[in-house]
């Protein structure tokens, strides 16, 4: 097997957030359940667009915030995903080459605008998020470029790309190259209701040991294993995984390895002002841990470090220099 | 003379910013003049870009932001600007609208998209501007609303207007509308390199005694009065109009109405973090402590209360609660 080109590569939906704070009131209108995402199509993109406040946009993305904040810390990603040929396009392209991501999914022209994610933010700086996938569900097998997969250490991907079926089809072909590679394969169980959605499709990946590194937080990991207790889920999940890492926001965050176990506490915050990415984050600095041959409990420092920054501003990117935050982890 | 329906109504370019960070070094590597804003074309707009950081994109424009702070303020405000049926002109059209802006000038298609500034924020919190006017400069004649002119308290225009021609002969055409109207016609010099470009016409402008309210900063002032001292300018320039404001950053601002003269500080900040704004969120605490009735000194320190409170984020548009901050002053 010979070394990584890069370290982690990671596909996910091309996402541009469109972030706005709003009010618990405003969500309770709206039907919408705090901390979640849902998926919505164009018309009901435009309604609630309408009645949403002034907003600023960031390229966002599971997988491109966590592609982003690994070339931060100093690590070599690449991402694939698929953006249309328009301004927002143009928008995630730039920020995620600028970042120093490797980046060369051409645009598609399907008549579909790439994908946007609107996020309400509420006075406690939680998100809730409605995403039009646009662009982002005509992610094909045909784009994958088999070579890159075989040549990074890790295979990331988050679970939403299980929502579009051409995306998934893209997805399933990527693990199975990466498979054959010998490489890592991690994932992102990404969302209460997208474990839900795709229980059946999670499961088998799971059961038939196609995934490595699984990420999850408490909600999504209680409901994947089907139980009321962390505890109780985690000894039902990790045996079924390489290493299964758990994040828990303010609780800090938990990995499971074989028989080693490792808790750590969330870094302090001064102030939380939008926990869009906190996850995503998380796993870019666990995964350079992981790319750079730390120990259990230093990727998971490197994760909550990493989410704690990206939590104390708006935008799911980080904007500090997280290289220079993890100081002697990174080196 | 009947009661206005608005406020204040702005007119200028309707821009959507794209703001990143960058350092000293990288403005003097593309030859940049600090502070100061540039137009830049089509294809150089391009390739600065390729050359930032990742951005985030927030709505702007200088006349844009005013009536958004007059609107955060509690003021019915107006915006006649224009923007192509795009995806940023649709975001433009968003937060100015939810901000509680009127602005119903339609999206206009002639190849060029909406404008964008790309701003680079050095780490002392200044702004560089590079713009690409796009669809901006097709602001023409035919799109004003006279209606709305003529039952707006006050027009305010920004003097970055002048540069496209059709825009500059919508402005001048509003300005006619205005003072036949008897309504007061407010008028900002915008920038140093804008009053060179167009010192013929702001001198035209003022001695003519088309501008009721004149905004500057310091270096306009001089530029426009062609003195070195400030006081010097303010003696030039000051009898040429009814009031007179000079905005001086972290020196706080002045008035001259007359024979009455009012200076007050800055507001005190904890961090400058973009200053990109600070002069159109002055100009709209000013010309709402207008609108409302206000004394010279109390319009003043509404423009630092609102100054202030937007050189403290990204972005030019106001976040905290303008209304709740300038307490008292906006009752």
């Amino acid at each position: 097997m010979p070394e990584p080109r890069l370290d982690v590569l990671c596909i996910g939906n091309a996402i541009v957030d469109v972030i706005a704070n709003a009010t618990d009131e405003f969500l309770a209108q709206e039907g919408l359940t705090k901390d979640s995402m849902r998926l919505v199509d164009a018309e009901e993109a435009e309604r609630l667009y309408d009645h949403m406040r002034p907003a600023r946009e960031v390229s966002g993305g599971c997988a491109g915030n966590t592609a982003a904040g690994i070339a931060a810390l100093g690590g070599r990603a690449g991402f694939i995903g698929q953006v249309a040929p328009d301004q927002l396009g143009g928008f995630y392209r730039h920020d995620l080459t600028a970042a120093g991501v490797e980046f060369s999914t051409p645009p598609v022209d399907v008549g579909v605008p790439t994908a946007r994610s609107m996020i309400l933010v509420t006075p406690d700086g939680h998100r809730t998020m409605n995403t039009f996938l646009g662009a982002a569900q005509e992610l094909a097998v045909d784009v994958l470029d088999e070579e890159q997969i075989r040549s990074s250490g890790i295979l990331y991907l988050e679970g939403y790309l299980w929502d579009p079926e051409t995306a998934r089809n893209a997805m399933v072909r990527a693990i199975e190259v990466a498979r054959e590679a010998r490489r890592k394969v991690a994932f992102s169980l990404s969302d209460l209701f997208c474990v839900d959605r795709h229980r059946e499709g999670f499961t088998a990946l799971i059961d038939e040991a196609r995934i490595d590194i699984l990420f999850a937080n408490e909600a999504e990991i209680l409901a994947m294993a089907g139980v009321p207790h962390l505890e109780t889920a985690v000894a039902a999940i990790a045996p079924k995984v390489e290493t299964l890492v758990v994040t828990r926001g303010a609780a800090g965050a938990l990995a499971v390895r074989g028989g080693e176990r490792a808790d750590v506490p969330a870094e302090p915050v001064d102030k939380v002002v939008d926990t869009t990415g906190a996850g995503d984050l998380f796993a870019a600095g666990f995964l350079y841990g992981e790319a750079t041959g730390k120990t259990l409990v230093q990727s998971l420092r490197l994760g909550a470090i990493c989410a704690a920054e990206v939590i104390q501003h708006y935008g799911a990117r980080p904007e500090a220099d997280l290289r220079a935050l993890a100081g002697e982890l990174a080196a």
